[in-house]
């Protein structure tokens, strides 16, 4: 078997066989196989594409090339989410104490943000004492004795995968469906839970910039778990705007408390959306007995006590949930409306932007982030706003990166004479069972 | 500029202005662009394709790279021949001497051998003294005083296209339309002609398998060339069988002596079909006129006492020319037919290879070409053969390679019931006026 045979089969549109695709791609991971070769490959599959069984078997190929989580030792349901990914997305944390109320596990490995997303660790890291860096015992420890933990990512999870985006960044090969489907579900797959829950978004602050070609990536996803005898499904939701209304890392935690002190925000809509989806895939419960589970837990102020259990179990202050005041927020500016009209458009990802500049995301891995500054949305898409009405607060230190941010934010949101159309939280969910349109 | 945004636009289809085509070619023949970035646009280049503008961009790029040869000099009007290469192609070297009898000068850099075809350069190096190494200044002086002289290239032309043909040989870049276009007329143009006609071949011991193809290729080179202001043209020739019926290093300078004597085989049809060509392109000579001083040079004994010449101002015994019979050639062994028949198809590089396990052709760029060995073919596809008839002469020497060079030339010739449809020696004539099929 040799890569350029590879290549020329790729290239005039023949599938590959398993045993081909785990030839590249341990032979690039081992190093034995050029990046050149590599890289004509890569623009060869995104050009091409792959067939289900062909990103089943690059999935496959990519997940056993480092570790493989076993979870079988909780002896329960455990179950996964992963979103590809927005400005605002708190929905993991939101989810994670409601979920471990509702009887089922959540040991999610998360990571940190870079560019303008950015990262469950780094938000979890703004609540003093956290831990997201518990040893594998530890982290399974809380997981039963809680139902849920969050940590940084530990194990060795597909280095393929690394090696492979890494290549794929610099080769103008990222936007390739079956490469973005085996990336992520390689990992997925490596890192044990039985239930899936995908959730892809749309927009301008997401990864997919349509419905329609999100809805192509999670059904390709499904399969493949599918595949893999998973259970698992997909949402394709909207990140047009910031998920919650709050952007920042302390700032998303308070709104993550507000959520599961029952306020009805996007978040919570897009956090109970997750929630039944998830429940119901697990076979344990109906759409409807899921969101029966869902309202008590949250009604009931167990989901706020079982995220303060968590914060607690791992090693954090968990007087700052049921306080959340505590958390040291920088100084408030406004940004404001120059004219009548209806919000009709934002560019989410430059609301991300602008909290990096304020010092609370990434530009290189190596940036250290201020947890205190960020933003507060006080308008979302179709609200209708009077010249001087606040779109909104920007809290920054010290001025940092204030006017570049104020800017940015201000570029971001379109005020104009129509009234858009409402925006919907979700667009479609898929399952082996099919497409259900929202 | 920067090569990521260059890959996604061709990856999406997009044209490429000149500027960028420069900025990748430069970098990447400057090393400023790693190789894993060139491949990935290689490929995209090669499933996207490139249009005629893009395509000259690129060829304008690569001949840049290095030396421009400039035959102003000269004088008069400088004709080249291009054969995209193919089993026994000696038309070149008989070529030249009946031009320079035309008036018109063959100023020609030739290369060597390499795998399964010969090398013009190697075929001159079998007569005693030839010196295909002349300085630049020697080299026009013999075509200022003689009419034609054939050279190695020494100017360094393209070294882009020599970066890059080492990159897509690896990568699975190399059929690409507008690649080879490029690759081959960067050092087309570079070469100072003014004149030239291109022979594309087709067929089993080409590079383009069928005329449609090649016709393809040779329509794009004719577009580029005439946007650099060439007088161009192009033939699409069989190459389903040798060209000449002498394939070796002497054996095909023998060959060359018999048309240059007259004798009217396949290598006589094709010499005359380009002669005839390039006449007509040069503007001095129409068709009929050109057929008319072609006979002239043969019949008048003016072309072979010219070649006579130009191997005497080459430092070669022009006494090999008039007395083919002093070429030492290898012993003697024949293959034979094992059944009654027609010739019905031919493997034609399957012959170039036996030639090569004779040692008459290069493995790898250091082997050491010998003069000796060969195949003289007794039969051409549709020939009439019984049992026990010779199909062709193997000369070797001491018997090296001999018994697989049988092997290799007896499979490479089918002998079937059915008598073939004839092979003509042209399928399609190019040049900017349109295409004109045989």
């Amino acid at each position: 078997m040799n890569i350029v045979d590879i290549i020329e089969k790729k290239k005039t549109k023949q599938e590959l066989t398993a045993e081909e695709i785990r030839f590249f791609v341990n032979g690039f991971t081992d190093g034995s196989i050029p990046d050149y070769q590599m890289s004509a490959l890569l623009m060869a599959v995104l050009l091409n594409g792959m067939t289900d069984a062909e990103t089943f078997a690059m999935t496959d190929a990519m997940l056993h090339s480092g570790d493989v989580v076993d979870m079988s030792a909780l002896g329960g349901t455990v179950v996964d989410k992963h979103s590809t990914g927005g400005i605002g997305d708190s929905t993991t944390l939101a989810l994670a104490p409601i979920l471990a109320c509702c009887g089922v596990y959540v040991a999610k490995m998360s990571g940190r943000g870079l560019g303008f997303t950015g990262g469950t660790i780094d938000k979890l890291e703004s609540i003093p004492g956290f831990d997201t860096a518990l040893s594998e015992e530890e982290f399974f420890d809380v997981v039963k004795r809680v139902g849920c933990a969050v940590i940084g990512q530990t194990a060795n999870l597909a280095p393929a995968d690394k090696k492979i985006y890494a290549l794929r960044d610099v080769t103008g090969t990222v936007n390739s469906i079956p490469l973005i489907c085996a990336s992520i579900m390689s990992k997925k797959l490596a890192s044990g839970s039985d239930t899936i829950l995908l959730d892809v978004k749309y927009g301008s602050g997401a990864f997919m910039p349509d419905p329609e070609s999100a809805l192509e990536l999670a059904s390709k996803m499904v399969a493949i778990g599918a595949l893999a005898g998973k259970r698992i499904g997909a949402l394709i939701t909207d990140m047009q705007q910031p998920l919650s209304d709050h952007v920042g890392n302390s700032l998303e935690i308070i709104g993550i408390i507000d959520v599961l002190r029952g306020k009805k925000n996007r978040l919570y809509s897009e956090v109970r959306e997750v929630a039944l989806r998830l429940l119901a895939l697990t076979g344990k419960y109906t759409l409807q007995t899921a969101e029966k589970a869902f309202c008590e837990a949250i009604e009931s102020g167990k989901a706020l006590n079982k995220f303060a259990e968590m914060v607690q179990a791992q090693h954090g202050d968990a007087d700052y949930i049921f306080h959340p005041e505590k958390f040291e927020i920088g100084a408030r500016d406004v940004v404001v409306a120059d004219r009548d009209g209806y919000v009709t458009q934002m560019v989410a990802a430059d609301i991300g932007r602008a909290v990096t500049r304020l010092g609370g995301g990434r530009m290189t891995k190596s940036d250290v982030i201020d947890f205190s500054v960020g933003v507060i949305m006080r308008v979302a898409i179709g609200n209708k706003v009077k010249r001087g009405d606040v779109l909104c607060e920007v809290y920054h230190n010290g001025g940092r990166g204030l006017s570049e941010a104020k800017q940015l934010v201000f570029n971001a949101i379109t005020v104009g004479d129509e009234r858009p159309a409402e925006h919907k939280i979700a667009y479609a969910y898929v399952d082996s069972n099919g497409v259900e349109m929202y």
